[in-house]
């Protein structure tokens, strides 16, 4: 097995997010920078309302720490979207050097450790990465469009209406800036399938993959769970959080004093109907971005691991009888 | 504009390619690695038959430098198919850290730049680098299944079926093995849109990204066409390569007495009926990996810029009247 934690040297300088109107009312909404009312965003289409969200969530970012477009170096941006056109379209009014990745809803952490990479290897001065889903252009890309009113099992998901942006720079580079936090860890997953074929149950799909990247990078790091103040994996679920941490357990690594994770926080258990809890690119990414960040900024948090989680299958591999790959990249942040 | 050429420091190892039949036949066969007679590859869907092809592309690229895969520190991955699913299920059974990419027909260059910049940057030692693309698999997505047998506008090229893999290192980390070239520079393309609407012009669509990448690399670089034994384009085509020549005459940076493009050389043009050429993610990718790579090492060229075209639409942005995006990301391979 190679030695591949990442020492990237990098830090989140600026987050921006947008949601929809549903993440606005759960018990985050306050911390969101904007909400659509009807989760149009102005546009005539649901992919065009999330690629509006992208734009205004770089844009944003962008504006926190008065950096203009021209200032970036490159951008690392993907989505759930067939041909991740939420990105493609979303940020083509920035004349900036384009990475288009697919890492499914672990497209957040995947962006940020590529942009913190390239920055602490010398190949850039700041880089954005972005990130998107949107609750119905997912569903009728996966699943069915929202008037046919299926019916979800209670492991089900609710993919989140939100996008995220984050401004990563080199310490050394602006010294002036106060970070967000730093990027001081990276480990990149391994897609890990354990044989789930349960479209409706991505939970349990891509907990083994979460479970892969925290046990490899306890190893690699010598660290224990104890280092940090919070782990938090990108959108488990109820379901899936709670198999992570029986497996963790069962690994005598437990976790589940420390653990939370991003599906279960966006949404109210009790009063938002979302069943296993919320998932998509975009959960991950304005849960960090809003929340987490800016906890890190205050030191309420001092040293926490990140780590988005997808589920790597389509819906053809899935009707083909295929089982669900997951993969879980991860980050340790620290407060500046 | 930032300063955004990459200086890489890395030496692609190896390649390995894995093609079809109508590939096989074409002016390029005899230099392929595997070739299928039915393009089946043994699988019963079209999907798991490009899974497959990228599985033989990394194994024979690894078995000929004597790797194992726990020898490689990251994969980077991608295709045309909804969710990348070519690339997910078709490298699953390698447990290696997993990057995946959504460049279109840029991927093979995407691939190899951040597994260069990767390695550059002191991230890793070995990176391998990942692409396909299937005829019938994409017709079907992007257009119609074959058995539909829908006429092709001239302007229309013919996806290859065909899965390119590149194994990346450190010069100065496996000093004893010959490398086939070194990547002495690279640059990321910025997404380019003028307007094009027609999914049956692709080289018309991208033709302006690669104007953008080539006379931004020219400008940072210092360099001119004459620099170069050869400028090469992933696949834009006949259609394509005559405007992107056309443009670049305008420019005043003629580029036609050297320029060829991998969608021109890998089909015959009176003998395949493949119209404007080939396309793909494949086609860049074996184009350089079975005879431009090998060129470099036997030193029949000295250097050359590579440069791989993709169109960021999809069949839905595409219905919904959206214009194709085109990005271009271009490397400068010298021989060894």
């Amino acid at each position: 097995m190679p030695q591949s934690i990442i020492h990237p040297d990098a830090s989140i300088l600026a987050a921006a997010t947008v949601v929809g109107s549903k993440e606005h009312s759960g018990p985050l909404g306050a911390h969101f920078d904007y909400y659509g009312d009807d989760d149009r965003f102005g546009q005539n289409t649901w992919e065009k309302a999330e690629s509006e969200m992208q734009r205004m969530a770089m844009a944003a970012a962008l504006d926190k720490v008065c950096l203009r477009p021209n200032q970036v170096d490159m951008l690392f941006a993907g989505d759930l979207l067939n041909q991740c056109v939420g990105s493609s379209y979303g940020l083509l009014s920035y004349d900036i050097p384009y990475f288009g990745l697919y890492g499914a809803c672990s497209t957040s952490v995947e962006g940020l450790l590529l942009a913190s990479a390239m920055i602490g290897g010398g190949h850039a001065k700041v880089a954005v990465a972005v990130t998107s889903s949107h609750n119905a252009a997912a569903e009728r890309q996966f699943r069915s469009p929202l008037e046919y009113g299926g019916q979800r099992p209670p492991t089900g998901q609710w993919t989140v209406t939100g996008a995220g942006a984050f401004v990563v720079a080199s310490p050394h580079e602006l010294p002036d800036r106060k970070a967000l936090a730093h990027v001081t860890h990276a480990l990149p997953g391994i897609v890990v399938d354990l044989g789930i074929t349960d479209a409706n149950n991505m939970g349990a799909a891509m907990a083994p993959a979460a479970v892969s990247t925290l046990l490899r990078y306890f190893d690699q790091s010598g660290t224990r769970p104890e280092d940090y103040d919070l782990i938090v994996t990108g959108d488990l679920g109820w379901e899936g959080s709670r198999i992570l941490c029986d497996i963790m357990k069962a690994e005598r690594c437990d976790i589940s004093d420390r653990h939370n994770d991003c599906g279960k926080m966006i949404f109210s258990r009790n009063t938002q109907d979302t069943h296993s809890g919320g998932s998509g690119c975009g959960c991950a990414a304005v849960v960090l971005g809003s929340y987490l960040l800016p906890m890190l900024q205050r030191r309420d948090l001092r040293r926490i691991l990140f780590m988005a989680t997808g589920a790597m299958m389509s819906p053809d591999s899935v009707k083909q009888g295929q089982s669900i790959p997951g993969v879980a990249h991860l980050l340790c942040l620290e407060c500046p």
